[in-house]
């Protein structure tokens, strides 16, 4: 089928995620390799979001390739039943993950993945509520919509009961004085207690975190929060549950981001990396406490597809090419090559913030850099057509061949694992030169009202 | 990997759907060919419930065999990226839906998939409220879970607001009087009516009905019902979504349930079928004034893989298939073969109803045939380990290598919809042997009260 009748036809027949239907021009993906993609007119990119973050390992791994070839040898099986895939990759996460995790249960995606890691924490805590972050993004079903704290979860509400949101540090945007990060922490913490305590303890099923929240703009946490939350939800016997669908397998550069602040979380949950995204694949990592939970009371809920055996083959597969790249310590030595270029794009005129953790990286654009009022406003690229400043950006990056994602003032730099040192200084080239032409683009901006989100 | 470790790697890394996790015996599917798989000791069982009434096409078809050989030539890529199997798919899934049909949003599976219909239908309408009927299951993530009408809902509770349930027709348990199938439905029909006025239809944005609905027993709609549904949703403007995650794709004898009642439905959900299980899938297929609604309108929603390309690919190859076997009319056909056969069951002594469409079918069972006391109390199969005298029927019908599923106390009977006659007849006469056996284990039960269910 040639390009200009798929494109055709996806503008008939599919339905796309978060636009609006008429006259959308979606590109065709007409080849690929490694970090990189062409379209229809043959327009070379490098994929610098790893498509949804999930590319991973990039486009075409061999090992991939093999394997996918040979799916076709396994039993299909319902979730009722024992498979050699499904053994393998459970036991293999398990040993992926921090030390208390014992148990996978498996879905087809990061929202699904959510939504069973709260109905567990329900069922072992007898609690209903469930804390969640603003600023977080976790799905785009009820459960995982309510747990969003941002725009996108408006068409989700209205919210069931118990959903309760509380305010996380946002250290480029912070309001309050503080002489640390450790304080600054701190101050949240204490907060956060308080509200726990105002709430009830007893009524509260979970505590829900993007270890580093991802298109929200790896808002990365200050020292001593992560585990000022564990010790929270110690105190008070909450279920401390870190959403590692976008920081999980190897992306923050360690095999689960709650690596990095030596937490050991009661519910893990996953996807994307996970396959490389080659296939749909997702779960909820169980700690061996609420593992032990469920060995004698039913874990009532469940799904066709959970550990669909062709599937899990193609997890396996993925974090054997994971660890044959030695990919955590190669996402390590990346981090601090693609670091030291993003710090060079702060003396460019509208970049506020830089920030990174592994290959998890985002740029945050400002107006203006004394006042930091965003680029635009928050919340304004929900359900609009243009997305203003943003929208005129992330044109120019994908005009330079540097294709990424957008989220509020946020641009996202999250590319395949396998990125060596050139490449990343190629692709930070082509960003650099959508830069200078943005800033001819608009050499001043008509600012609003210095909102300090 | 052998079967041993297999076992004894799924008994101590994965939790399984519902169920406790200690002392699990998960069978491993060791080999499988058309209608039949063999478990670990070499026992070939009749795969009477298409693992989960979603291999339709059998195990091994050799058209997606061959297809998944070869997916590893497709283009991964993001839902913003068109592809050729998404485009053609799409394509050939408004073909086969009724005649006001447009458009097709991809998800990986049937909770996802109502999920998205009911966010869908809030935004065409503006309501919040979702009509769906008690004795329904639609999924168990916190939207689908809260759609569906019996105990698998309790975990995902408490309900976000709007979700309201009605009661509907079930004509073996009928308690009120009438005269025909259609003054049956107009009682409901009525009732209903009046329900909708009491809570507004304005606030109302869909009602929502498995077709058929599946795994509570195969309860078909007495004449007239569904048609009347279509009437009241058209006259206060509320959408109107078919769940035909198990009914769509074949099993009923048409393309979707729904075409054997003359209704164009505004959403229809799917999943299962549309690849013959080979890979997650699901959907929603959108008539062209909800997709209409989108062309101006964002859709506020989405999912990583949404439309996967590889994934696209086999639900082409599974569509192609069951058009290569004719299989609308071969279903047909074998539904008055099973049809037969399942009218001999009456004559056993706890049998108190069959049911069939196309090749969807349910056998009731009950203590006692004049008060029609259900076998196990109903909701007694939620978070239990035994499931009674079910567990024990459901037991026989394994040993004599009958593979089903059970759920209150119904047995579904949806083997993959290339059964053959002859297969259907030796199936059959294994149930029988069951039944024997069963009569022979119980020659007396103990009953409780009457409960007319």
């Amino acid at each position: 089928m040639d390009s200009t009748t798929i494109k055709q036809l996806d503008q008939q027949f599919v339905i796309q995620s978060w636009s609006k239907q008429a006259n959308r021009d979606a590109k065709v993906v007409t080849h690929s390799d490694g970090i990189y993609f062409w379209d229809q007119n043959n327009k070379k990119y490098f994929d610098m979001n790893a498509q949804l973050i999930y590319a991973n390992l990039g486009h075409k791994h061999p090992r991939i390739m093999n394997a996918l070839a040979k799916i076709n040898q396994l039993e299909i099986s319902a979730p009722g039943f024992a498979s050699a895939s499904k053994s393998k990759l459970a036991k293999k996460i398990v040993e992926l993950a921090p030390a208390n995790m014992a148990k996978v249960y498996f879905t087809t995606a990061g929202a699904e993945s959510n939504e069973q890691a709260m109905k567990m924490a329900k069922a072992v805590t007898g609690g209903y509520k469930i804390f969640s972050r603003y600023r977080s993004y976790h799905g785009s079903t009820f459960g995982a919509g309510n747990l969003t704290g941002e725009s996108r979860r408006l068409g989700s509400e209205p919210s069931p009961p118990g959903f309760v949101k509380f305010d996380m540090p946002y250290v480029y945007r912070e309001y309050q004085q503080y002489t640390s990060e450790q304080e600054l922490s701190a101050q949240y913490l204490t907060r956060l207690e308080r509200q726990i305590n105002c709430e009830g303890p007893e009524t509260i099923a979970a505590l829900v975190i993007e270890t580093i929240p991802g298109s929200n703009g790896v808002l990365l946490p200050p020292d001593g929060y992560i585990k000022g939350i564990e010790t929270l939800c110690r105190r008070y016997h909450i279920m401390m549950i870190c959403d590692e669908v976008m920081s999980g397998f190897g992306r923050s550069g360690e095999w689960f981001a709650c690596n990095h602040y030596d937490v050991e979380p009661d519910l893990i949950t996953f996807a994307k990396g996970v396959t490389g995204g080659y296939l749909p694949l997702g779960g909820v990592i169980l700690s061996e406490q609420v593992a032990k939970h469920f060995d004698t009371n039913h874990f009532s809920s469940g799904a066709t597809y959970s550990g669909h055996p062709l599937v899990c083959e193609i997890g396996n597969a993925a974090i054997a090419a994971y660890e044959e790249l030695d990919t955590i310590n190669h996402v390590k030595r990346m981090e601090k090559v693609l670091g030291e270029r993003l710090q060079r794009l702060l003396a460019y005129k509208y970049v506020g913030d830089v920030r990174i953790k592994g290959l998890f990286a985002a740029v945050e654009l400002v107006k203006n850099k004394v006042t930091k009022e965003p680029i635009i406003d928050y919340g304004s690229d929900y359900g609009k057509d243009t997305q203003g400043y943003m929208g005129a950006f992330t044109k120019l990056l994908s005009e330079e061949g540097f294709s990424t994602f957008n989220h509020e003032s946020n641009v996202l730099i999250t590319p395949p694992l396998t990125i060596t040192t050139a490449e990343i200084h190629e692709a930070m080239d082509l960003f650099e030169k959508a830069l200078v032409a943005f800033e001819e683009l608009y050499p001043e901006m008509e600012e609003g009202h210095a909102l300090n989100l």
